[in-house]
This record gives structure tokens, sequence and C-alpha cells, in this order.
């Protein structure tokens, strides 16, 4: 089952060949697919948790960390899987749809349609579920996928990948739709990166390292993200209850993901009774600080403060750890973020909408918030329905990317005969 | 004037910091400055030509050829080039646009606003007029840009940039906004591709050399175009005359563009009545044809014909040569173009919608065109006013790319202290 001898360059051409097909099926086509493939995962359940417990166990032997053990584990999670398979057959198919459309003086009717991109090169850690999410959206997308997940899952996702080839082909879908880079050689990663012949677009899915090593090697357009440092700034109008707990759940729901909080900036003018409303409501769910000088004098009281070292406003922290800073102004604010965000989730806590309105012009984030958790910043909550990745760069897709961003658009152009002048 | 020594990490800061003071301009305030650039361009139009007159001095004296020279020459194109200025401040302004807008069950409002994308860097040949197009649409779209043109222009550039520079000073814009690199070093455009924590896209405009170059070594997102090998297919049902046109457009307009057409695809149905009448009509202007083994047999009659060579459908002819072939089937048209086009502009000739339908939506090219000529590919012809590129990759921007494609967005975010569950 594990085949050691990949070659990418067959691999790519035969993606690019599925891809066509792809792009021509219906959209009925493409969600019976979807629908055969839940249904070939329920039925084939005991096989692919048997090779996930295999994984599990060489994992446990290696000494993987409870957090990775934790999402290399099917056993849990494989019914949620299964259903946003289904999810996803329900959700609007973006290919087709015409984006604008005008008549032009001398009678050309020119109209943008959304089409699939073709071949997807998507790199992930050891996450099997990623592997099911990913065909997912690539045939509700329309677009061939070439997937290389972690090595600590090759036989996971051999299983699953097995299974759902089997269901497209039943489907009358091509088996190079998917395509699994089925070994653990790191070698083939840097090749499926220059393959821009044939591979369209690369998503990273995985830690800065990853993403890095992507956009230093990649010939082929990179969708980059992952990574936040993500900011809420209170000003005096704020309402202070609604703020402790928009800080709360942004610094606490799920400190490991990138939306996750990081430093929150504090206008002078409600620092001394601010902040320590801060400590005291996050500090108690274990959450500890690094304060910067003028935040450090409000806090002397109480336990778990440390001085803001110099890297520290730089650090996604990824823990229950969370930066205090006070500014002058809502520019000192803007300024701040603007030096330490990546660019993913950042947000004003606020009743001033003069302020609000200057921050959500100004910061440019892919994701600006007003009064809401920066844990919002997700194709789901977005009601995307589903997600590929989180963009931090600014081309193509920014943000959430979902089905209509794993499209592009050709011009479409209907005449009777102009020619032009 | 000549700076050989070029700082592109310090360039890089100055933009970045520069792009932020123009992303916050009003639309009032962009226009303003384009109207300045305008009156300074033609205050300082003796300055300007002067200067130009010692780039073309140089040039004839090393040889440039006739259309290198014609493309370097100021003197009867800055009044057209001006004129464009003036035109780009009438456009709408995309940046501040609302995409989309939807209001959450948890009462979230989730709208995606158009941004400017930050700085561009923009590699370009000898084509001075190139220098104002990019600044008049990078200061329209708010972005800063950091240009590098053909060293056979290092002065007509100059002068330009010096000149709009000023102007926009004049108006309150940094002059950072607007930065050249003053040396014909080409290691200045390595390190520009290398930019990207400065810079946010590469745009170049020139031929196939210079596109895969920066493809291969940017580590910025770059959008490629600028190459088309070009197809129409003719069917049984086209309106003969009307078809004729349309070739002869198409192949004769500017045969050097891009969006020139290469190769005519001939039903076998109407092989031998057409064919003849595609050479005569547009080999009395001169063109020469290049004819696959199944259309000779009708053109035995006629001189300019050529067998066609193995290479020569996947020529991007630029020149009055135009390739022949006589196909079976609408499928086999497709499955040509899709092996030879570079998915630039391709169209089919017919009056029967089903085939035309299929046509579009299955021939993925920037554009596809049903009964129009492929000279139509064109910011301006599009509706669009201007054009920074037209792009036949796949990514952010496909086809013209003008002022839209010069946008990014992010997602604004009102809440009213909202949480995630």
């Amino acid at each position: 089952m594990i085949n050691t001898d990949v070659n990418l360059l067959e691999m790519g051409k035969r993606a690019k060949v599925a891809s066509r097909q792809l792009a021509k099926a219906s959209s009925g086509q493409k969600n019976n697919a979807l629908v055969a493939i839940a249904e070939a995962l329920e039925e084939q359940r005991e096989y692919i948790l048997k090779e996930n417990a295999l994984d599990m166990a060489d994992g446990e032997q290696n000494g993987l960390t409870d957090a990775l053990l934790d999402r290399l584990n099917l056993q849990k999670r494989l019914d949620g899987i299964i259903s946003d398979v289904r999810s996803v057959a329900t959700l609007a198919d973006p290919v087709g749809e015409v984006i604008d459309e005008r008549t032009m003086p001398n009678g050309l009717v020119i109209s943008r349609q959304r089409t699939p991109i073709g071949v997807f090169g998507v790199i992930y850690e050891a996450r099997p579920n990623v592997t099911v999410d990913v065909v997912a959206l690539a045939i509700k997308s329309g677009n061939a996928a070439i997937l290389r997940g972690g090595k600590e899952t090759l036989r996971s996702n051999t299983a699953l990948i097995t299974v759902m080839r089997d269901a497209l082909v039943a489907q009358g879908f091509p088996a190079d739709a998917i395509q699994y880079i089925n070994s653990t050689d790191r070698k083939y990663v840097g090749e499926l990166l220059k393959l821009h012949e044939y591979v369209d677009i690369i998503v990273p899915r995985g830690g800065a390292g990853l993403h890095r090593f992507c956009l230093e090697n990649s010939t082929i357009p990179v969708i980059t993200g992952g990574i936040g440092i993500c900011h809420l700034y209170v000003e005096p109008s704020a309402d202070f209850e609604q703020a402790l707990a928009i800080i709360h759940n942004s610094k606490t729901h799920r400190p490991s993901v990138c939306n996750a909080l990081d430093t929150v900036l504090v206008h002078e003018s409600i620092a001394a009774q601010f902040l320590p409303q801060v400590v005291e409501h996050l500090g108690k769910d274990g959450v500890a600080f690094r304060a910067d000088e003028r935040a450090l004098p409000y806090l002397r009281d109480y336990d778990g403060i440390e001085p803001a070292g110099p890297d520290d406003f730089s650090t996604e922290w990824m823990a229950l750890i969370c930066g205090l800073k006070v500014v002058d102004t809502l520019d000192e604010a803007i300024d701040h973020i603007e030096e330490h965000s990546m660019g993913h989730s950042d947000g004003i806590l606020t009743y001033d909408a003069e302020s609000a309105t200057r921050f959500l012009n100004e910061v440019d984030s892919s994701a600006v918030f007003w009064n809401a958790s920066t844990r919002f910043n997700d194709g789901g909550q977005f009601g995307l329905g589903a997600e590929l990745a989180v963009s931090t760069q600014k081309l193509h897709a920014r943000g959430p990317m979902a089905l209509e961003g794993m499209t592009t658009y050709k011009w479409v152009v209907r005449g009777e005969g102009q020619t032009r002048q």
C-alpha cells in the first residue's frame, strides 16, 4: 500500500488531465460524489480506524505529544468528518456563477464567470481530518488535488484516500482527481512546489516554518497564513463587561489557534481601572500576563504578571499568555498593530463610532473586528460553510478561503461579428 | 540624477510606510493628485522630451530596432499619455467598495471591503508610457509602487518620475509612494523579487523571458501573462463573411501583440470551401500560412502556404503568419486548444448555440470569445478604463487587470459583544 516510488511529474500531468473532467462536472454529479464518499467512509469505518490505530500506536511509541496524538486520532472524530462531507454537498456550487455582465456600446456582451482553478497542491501536518476536508472542497469546486500529509498519518491517509478514490471512480470521476504523495520523503514536497506546469496553487496548512518553506521554494502561487499575532484595543467608551467577555473569549476559547488573542492594548485614561479587571477576569482561568512598563504599575498587586520582554509583543503565544500595553491614542494603537500584527485578526472595543470606523479602515488585517471576538475569523463563523485555509496574504483570497476562493474566473465575450477598430 | 547606489531594502521599507498613507487617501485627494500629475507633465514637457531625445540618440547609436525606438519615443505619445492620466482620475475608486454583506444569526454584521494591496513591484521594458500608466493606476487604487523600466529609457523615466513625484508631494502625498530603481544593473531586479516583507505583488510587463525569470526567482506573488497562442475555431454554422472579418481583424489588426490570432481551426466539412477563402482574404494583406497535412490539399493553388512544422502550432507568431488546421469535431478543437493555448484568448465562430456554450465553458483561457475578435481581450475594450497587465495565470486577477485587480479585500466584522460559543 505504501508506495515509495513517487513520480511527481506523472502525478501532476494526470492531475491536470483529471482537472479538465472535473471542471465539466455538473453540480448534481459533484454532490452525488460527495454523498458517495460520505457513505463509503461510513461503510469502511472499520478499515479506516484499524489503519488509524496503527498510526496511533506508532505515534505513542515514537513519543508524540498528547496534543499531536489527539489530532491524529480518528476514533472520536470520524462521524464529524463524514457529516462535514455531507454539509459541503449542500453548499452552493460556485462554478459557473456569473460575477458581472455588461453590454458594451459595440454590442459585445461581456461577463466574468467563475471556473475551477485546476490543480491544488495541499501540504499539511498530521491531521487526517484535513485529508477528507480538502477532498470534499476540491470536488465541490471542480478542482483536482495532490495532497501530502504529515508522516505520522501515512496509513490513516492512505486508507482515507483509497476509500474516497474508489467512491469517486464508482461515480464516474477520474481517480487521478485526488492523488496522495504516498511517501514520507520530504524531497517530494520540494518537487511538488516546482510543478508549476501542472499545479496551479499551493496551500500549506501548518506552522510558520512550513509556510516560509513553501513561500521561499515554490514557483507556484502560495496561499500563506496560519500565523496570527492578534490584538484587541480597548477605548474609554467600551462597555467594560462586554469587553472583558470578548477578551476572555478571544484569549481562552482555544488558545493554540491562530485567531486567538495575543495582546490587549488599553487607552491610558482607563488603564488604572480596566487593566486590573482584565487580570482578574482572565487570571482565574490560568492566563499569565506580559505587561509593558506603563501597564505594570497598575498591576503590582497581582500574581502572574511579568514585565514584557523585547520580543513579547512580536510573539504568537499559542498558550494562556497575554500581552498588556497602555497607549495614549488610537493612532498609537494602530501603529503598534501595524508593526506587530501578522495581518490576521485585530479588533477594537469601543462605542465611539468614529474611532471604530478609523480602526476598521486603517488596520490592514484579513479580518478586523468591532466589539466582537477575534475567534470569529473562520469560514464556518463567516457563513462560508467550510474553509480550506485562513489566508493572511493579500492576493486572491484573504481571510477564510472556501469554495469561492477555490475558483478563478474567465471573461466570456459573446458577439455577433464584432471586430476591433 | 542617475543613482547607481540603490538600496532596495530601504526602498521597500519606505514604500510600505508610504502605502499606509496612500491607503487612507480619499478619492478626491487621489483624483486631485492625478490631475496635478497631468498638469505637471504638461508644464515639464520640454524637460521630459529633452531627456527622451537623449535616450533616443543613444538608442540609435546602439542600433536599437525601429520598433524599439518607436516604443521609446515620447515625442508623438506624450499628449496621449497625459490624457490617459486624466481618464484614470475619472474612473470609479475601487477602495472602500463593499463586496458583500450579511448578518449572521448571532447578529454579527460581516462584510468584505476592498482595500489597496499595498506595494506593487513593476518590472517592464523600454516603454516610458508604462511609467506614467503604472503611477496613475497605483495612485488611484491607493497603492505604492517600485518601478524598474528598461535600461534604454533610464533618462526618460527619471524625468517622468521626478516630475510626477514633485506633483505628488505638492498635493500632500509622500514622495516614497512612487520609487524608481535608478540603475541599469540587473541585480536589483533579483533583489526586488525577494523583498516579500515589503512588496506585495510583482507585475512583469514584457516578454516570456522576463515572466519566467520573475516566476522562478520571486518569493512574492507574480502576475504572469503577456504570452498568447490564440485560436479561432470555425464551425459549419459560422457566417463565413463575418468569420473572415473576425479572423482578419484578429490576425492583422496588430500582429505583434499577445491577443493576436495564431491558429485557425476549421471543421473538416467546411475546410474545402472555407480554407481557400481565409487564404485569399488574409493573403492579400501579406499573411503567410502554416497548414497541417489535412489543410494543405485544399490550398495547393495558393502562394504563401508552407506545411506546418512540428512546433508551429506551439508558436506565438507575433507576425503576419497564421496556422491552419482541420479538425473533425468540437472536442478535437477544444483538445488542440488545451494542448497549445497559453490560456490567453481563444474563440469559436459559429451560430450553433450548443457548440458555443460548450466551447465557452470548456476552454480554459483568460477570455473566451463567441463570434468576436480575440483583439478585444483588453482592459479598455472590456470597459475597465485602463489596464495594468493582462494576466494568464489564474490566481487573483485573470485577463485584463485594472483598478479592481489592484485591490484586495478585508473582512469587516461589526458586533455588539458577541463571543464564540
